[in-house]
């Protein structure tokens, strides 16, 4: 089966009911050693991009991550990123903000952390959380001292998408490509491995009170994606809902998408003028002496 | 054959002269096979202490390099550290001190970036090019604006190494492991591989005038290793001298190293109380119905 990212990206205002698009599809391997060449395959061809990205320069690339719990984030960034030079990748875990980060706009603390030129930058959760988990419990929004927040604005949401919008649209013109997927997981296959996660020793530790809570909201965090995916979906910053049910072919989907991306960019190996080749050649002589 | 990082190891105050210590030694590997396979071992085996020191989060891990030019530091952090999660593996490149960075102590930019409970952090160069760089030339020295640098004080070094050992001391008391590598190459090595780099075409946009330059400073450079080495080594925070002549085999060392301090280390998956685990067979009970 031959994919492309056109396949699974939201087109801005017309992305119907999220409810009703596919967590699983056809899958894109035949058995799991076929799932592991084709994995490596993708790893490889990362790997030489990212030397190429980092050679030439002039882009970097962002890449956001959201889910809800159990959807897979993780094991995306660990099995898709792991094989690529750590030294030009870093990965950012958004928690609860800080107090320090409270006293600044929902945008401040990412800011500080965007990826430097050559380099990709990978949000594991990001400030999308705040049109996100910060809509579906109102007291979080309340904790943050927004302007007029005691006669709450309807169009918050709508401000907060048009911030989005902005910034990625700015870095988009500033050289930073930004991609976004949405790991799409049913809540049934949650279910599944949240049982797992209790039922296994090595990873019971891991079971948080707040994976229960959170999945009583799930009517309205979907409700909250689609309106989210819908208003920050872009062709600069696309959103790419990956079906999640299965994690082998969400991996391979997703690396598919970056690779995509980046060999989308114009990118060389830096060439050397004929000034700077004989200079070279100087000290070439330099060195033989 | 077998090593140890303690035949590596530098000891503190008895380094002896460090031109006399070999660049090169009986390789681990017995052909280039023999070494990937080797090298895959030791990734693999990294990869899963990595997750115990997440898992475990008591331990940081902070891996510093220190080298001439060329001497593979940059090879070593893609090769070795290629494989492991990228979530739980920072690198740090430090670059010229920004002028922000100059108005405060020379630890203090590198204070910022040291690795969270759980994670490996990854220093190329670091605060120590601090009595290297700047005491090879002392312009450099001047630029800090240090009190009293009219009239330069002798002890000057000594300050700096304290100041390096308390903070290397103070991580330690604090959960992080600290280990150094001193890339050990020999100035003959180097001029091939500059040659090479040169000859290269892929690489030759890499060559920098200052890689000469420096060049011309190794008996000085070697000089203020060797105080650095003998002031700073403790049993807490070791350095390490790497005979780097021979790529594949310093990262072979450098590899067995890092997974011999890992392991040395009491860590173990989280084990749940009695009552966490009744709580979690109500949580599986609700995720049932």
């Amino acid at each position: 089966m031959k994919i492309t990212p056109a396949d699974f990206q939201a087109v801005k205002g017309k992305l119907g009911d999220l409810n009703l698009r596919a967590t699983e599809i056809v899958p894109l391997y035949t058995s799991k050693k076929h799932y592991k060449t084709k994995l490596k395959k993708q790893i490889h061809k990362m790997s030489d991009l990212q030397r190429l990205l980092y050679a030439s320069n002039e882009h970097s690339l962002l890449i956001i991550f959201q889910a809800m719990d159990a959807a897979g984030k993780d094991g995306v960034i660990r099995h898709v990123m792991s094989g690529i030079n750590p030294q030009g990748c870093q990965v950012h875990s958004f928690k609860h903000p800080s107090a320090t980060e409270l006293e600044h706009d929902f945008l401040w603390r990412s800011n500080q952390v965007l990826p430097e030129r050559g380099k990709i930058g990978i949000f594991n959760r990001s400030y999308y959380e705040e049109v996100l988990i910060a809509r579906v419990h109102p007291d979080i929004l309340a904790s943050q001292r927004i302007p007029d927040m005691h006669q709450p604005k309807e169009n918050i949401w709508q401000e907060r998408f048009q911030s989005i919008v902005d910034l990625e649209q700015h870095l988009h013109r500033s050289g930073t490509r930004v991609i976004k997927f949405f790991l799409h997981l049913s809540k049934e296959e949650q279910r599944q491995r949240l049982l797992a996660r209790i039922d296994t020793a090595d990873k019971n530790w891991k079971f948080s009170e707040a994976d229960i809570k959170e999945r009583e909201f799930w009517p309205q965090y979907m409700q909250a994606y689609q309106a989210c995916l819908n208003a920050t979906s872009s062709k600069e910053a696309p959103w790419y809902i990956i079906p999640a049910d299965d994690k082998k072919n969400a991996r391979l989907i997703i690396a598919n998408i970056i690779n995509t991306t980046l060999s989308s960019l114009d990118m060389c190996y830096p060439q050397i003028s004929p000034e700077r080749e004989q200079q070279l050649q100087q000290f070439r002589q330099k060195l033989l002496e």
